[in-house]
């Protein structure tokens, strides 16, 4: 039964929320007044969270894929305990605050993924699902489970719109994973109206086409929600989703159920006319009662006894397995192995040519078994991008442990799901498709260069050396797009040697996502005993010129770099002393619009 | 009953595009051997075409979107009689032939769209259903249908799995387009082995979801796959979805039913067995027998009559209607209204400073109803947008007259469905969505750049200008990944008349996209007496310097602009002659890395 205790503590999120949002005179109030039963009873009821320690690893996990509802997430953060104050609150959506307009990781204590970005959260809590499982198969023992955290969300009807979250959705249904809780917050208004002038599918249906366990509550009253979130908990086959049945700008008398409630700050009348509607002091701001402050700050004590109690048996699970501790600490702590560098494959200059997605695959051949942070895998085109790990097993349903995932093609949704698999624990996630399709997934690799997430890209078929599957495959403009990009690290080596430098490098990383530029076609192992493979410095010369002033420098990359070196040979004939500069891994690159015919 | 003639041309178009492949030495068998007697029903029995004329109006439109699967629709439309030879299908995949890997409008008759990135067909047939509808709006009477064509298409299991698919399949359930039959191919196989592995959702309930007519069918059965087709047809109240149970590579003893049929020739052994177990000479290469033949090219005289009994009915409508003719003319003619440029708004110097993406609202306005090939709408930021066309409706269920487009929070349905309704007919369409969200949609944008669609894309909040909604939503990239892009006109108005002339440009230009970025902010009027605004040259000189020869050039675009005129000013008075070039339509501009800083 909902106690007055619950409805104060429901109504505090929602002022103040809409103080902050007030306070910023910018920002959604809407989402906090319609969402804040469902916020409240997964904080106080439902998850096991430390706000002490939100790295504690087996946390359970919440997303707000619906990031513009930043202030209610905000709100619950500071009133259970976290570390982030009513001053914060105060400073939302200003610069330099710990309180942006949407949600980000590393910034804010408790945030999970940056949101924002519709549907994006609902591939991360996908990822995070299939981390949460695999980290199980790897330290759980029949006896003892040292990872069973649960993924919990909020989304909205712009996530549920967005394709990436129904890719991902899709494949959430194909693994069964049961440890997702995904709340939808289905209020019918959207930023231009009613969803009824565009959005009138039965989101349950599709969602039990998906395979899920679908519930249907009334999202404003906090029995039903806990009710059904229990029953997701427990559901441990399939993933649960639940539509809630909300009313945006819940308790505002004259812009609840409307698109007004949506985007702007509600007024500073309609503020108090919405207190007063609610039953609360209209000339009091960021006001929070003593006894729900005392009841949400429960979280504190019962986060600690949680932690504490886990630790015990991360202890007993120490001392039982002899070996146990090592592991656990080199993975957590992300120790490679002091062997690793000496795993990469090294290629001489009399070794027949090959493809650098050919030497990439014996690289991630090479380090993977010695390598369990390496999880990943293709978007329908293992065979071509060759990122299979052989003898790793796939991800699956009777298969936790497997570590090749098959993404199907859902270049987007595995954008997203490899963000929340890196975010969860210090995983070397790799995902691969043809350059070209970079395009399918770019919000993805945005926030994973946003957010600072290592997660490796794999793009083969990087030139119209990919044949003649023609212009619709033929990647043009994409290598200048992720240049541009900040914090993307972009490589495209020039031969097989050069692939395993930068795979070394994208490893060593941890800071931000690398992209792979590969070919499909075979390059010529430059002969490291003739010249400088020094990729690790971005651009850098490979080959110098005959004279100490060159009259020429070349700059390439990836598979021009030998036309590069040939061009050098016949200029030099010719009396030209010329300088072959490879930029494999940063800064920009020739490019020609000629590239975009129609056929090689 | 399916005849014995009816097999002999179903296995004719399976064995000429297997010779097709196994002569290119590359391509995809799989799915033309899977799914010759679903696209044989479309093109014998169900489709009104004329392959003489492969642009009549009213034709029916049949899109592959699985568009891999080429090698058949160039063999159909070989046998049923447009202009595409059997030396065409010898040229298959090669280069400047007019049979690419992956089809392509404008390239090869026939071709509605250019397919091969997976899930656009799906969207393009969605766009393409909205035009048919909008036009029977404006040009049927209820004694008269001059506009009644259907919209077929044929889909995979990789269109099934991508988003983009997914958003405009929802958005043609709601808006109930009742003239799409889409036939979807599941074979169970995609690249990387049997969808078990990844895509195992059950589609025909999530397409029910979606308030589509759902069959399911053996398509390798002709009488059901017609029947099926019929119903679909029929059904003229919402979208039919059939689901066509197939076997990727059908009849090939050792792939049929694996990936190995897929992507790869079958080899010159397996297309021999292949020949012999469907009962065909294995001895004969591109072998079309006389009767196949015969019978498929009775849709030669058929559509000639089927378009001639069109035109008739066109002929008695000009007739009957006094001004219906030159209405008609001017519409499918492109003819513009001598003065419509007259209706672009000017702004002076002396008006307050205004948003680009106000002034674009004005142009939007005050030329939409003088243009009736406006149409258009934003992915559910009509409002931020500022692209919503007043008095002119929402095209609904209910009204198909309205020409305001409500996509919701999917820009990549956008993105696709806007390449189907500019493919259908002359349109002006438009799309709206930030400039940061271009990410959603790349794919799309990409296909109308290749294709030479004249899409205008309204991308508003161009910069870091657009507020606190903070990085998540900060565009930083975004231009220079755009002006990388082929044939992709990108424009960045300076301030509210330059917006009137790139919407003028933009207009007019007929062989491709258009992205205009506008700014949230207020800028300041240049002064058109002061200025010289010549955006049409693309960089131009805005202001000269006092000395012929200028100390210095200042380049920018956009909102920069106002502030390298305050430069100029400044440096002037110190003396330093200073010329600003304004770069609004095309080459590079200034971009910092640093405004992918968190807030503003």
């Amino acid at each position: 039964m909902t106690s007055e205790l619950d409805k104060l503590c429901i109504n505090t999120v929602r002022m103040l929320s809409i103080d902050a949002v007030q306070k910023a005179k910018s920002g959604h109030p809407g989402l906090p007044l319609g969402d804040a039963a469902m916020a409240y009873v997964l904080f106080t009821k439902i998850m096991r969270h430390n706000p002490v320690d939100p790295h504690w690893i087996n946390r359970d996990r919440f997303v707000l894929s619906a990031g513009h509802g930043s202030a209610m997430l905000y709100s619950l953060l500071h009133l259970t305990g976290y570390d982030l104050s009513l001053d914060d609150l105060k400073s939302f959506r200003q610069r330099g605050s710990k309180t942006p307009g949407h949600p980000e990781v590393h910034l804010t204590p408790g945030i999970e993924a940056t949101t924002g970005p519709l549907g994006q959260g609902v591939g991360n809590i996908v990822g995070m699902a299939i981390a949460r499982e695999h980290l199980a198969a790897m330290f759980n023992t029949p006896d003892r489970e040292l990872i069973n955290f649960h993924v919990f969300g909020i989304c909205s009807d712009g996530d549920m719109m967005e394709g990436v979250a129904s890719e991902a959705a899709s494949l959430a249904g194909h693994l069964g994973l049961g440890c997702i809780t995904l709340l939808y917050d289905d209020n019918g208004i959207s930023i231009d109206g009613s969803t009824d002038i565009t959005f009138t599918e039965n989101v349950m249906q599709r969602f039990e086409a998906y395979g899920w366990h679908v519930l249907d509550v009334d999202g404003l009253n906090p029995d039903e929600v806990e009710a059904a979130v229990k029953a997701g908990v427990g559901e441990t086959a399939r993933p649960t989703f639940i539509r809630c049945r909300t009313i945006i700008g819940f308790g505002s008398p004259h812009k609840a159920g409307t698109a007004k409630a949506h985007g702007s700050p509600l007024g500073d009348e309609e503020v108090a006319a919405t207190k007063r509607n609610l039953g609360w002091p209209d000339d009091k701001f960021f006001y929070v009662p003593n006894e729900a402050l005392k009841h949400f700050r429960l979280a504190v004590k019962r986060g600690a006894d949680l932690q504490m109690q886990w630790e015990r048996e991360l202890d007993q699970a120490k001392i039982a397995a002899p070996g146990f501790s090592q592991i656990w600490e080199r993975f957590w702590n992300f120790t490679l192995p002091k062997d690793w560098k000496e795993k990469l494959p090294v290629w001489s200059g009399n070794d027949k040519p090959v493809a650098t997605r050919k030497a990439s695959e014996k690289v991630i051949n090479s380090l993977a078994p010695a390598l369990p942070w390496m999880i990943g895998g293709s978007a329908d085109l293992a065979e071509s991008n060759l990122d299979y790990m052989e003898g790793l097993g796939d991800f699956e349903k009777g298969n936790r442990n497997g570590r090749n995932l098959r993404f199907g093609v859902r270049e987007h949704g595995m954008g997203a799901i490899l963000n929340g698999i890196a975010l969860t624990a210090p995983f070397i996630a790799h995902g691969a498709t043809f350059l070209n399709f970079l395009d399918y997934m770019k919000p993805s690799v945005r926030l994973a260069a946003l957010s600072g997430i290592p997660v490796i890209y794999v793009y083969t078929h990087d030139s119209i050396g990919l044949g003649e599957d023609g212009p619709t495959h033929q990647p043009v403009e994409h290598l200048w797009h992720m240049r541009a990009t900040p914090n993307l690290w972009v490589m495209r080596p020039a031969d097989a040697n050069e692939t395993a430098q930068c795979w070394k490098l994208a490893i060593e990383r941890r800071d931000g996502p690398t992209a792979l530029c590969l070919t499909r076609q075979n390059l010529p192992v430059l002969d490291p005993t003739m010249f400088s493979l020094r990729v690790e410095r971005g651009g850098y010369v490979l080959s110098e010129a005959s004279r100490e002033v060159p009259d020429l420098i070349i700059m390439a990359t990836g598979s021009e770099v030998q036309l590069a070196l040939g061009a050098q040979k016949e200029l030099e004939v010719q009396g030209l002393s010329t300088r072959v500069v490879s930029n494999s891994l940063s800064s920009n690159q020739t490019i020609t619009r000629d590239s975009f015919c129609r056929q090689v």
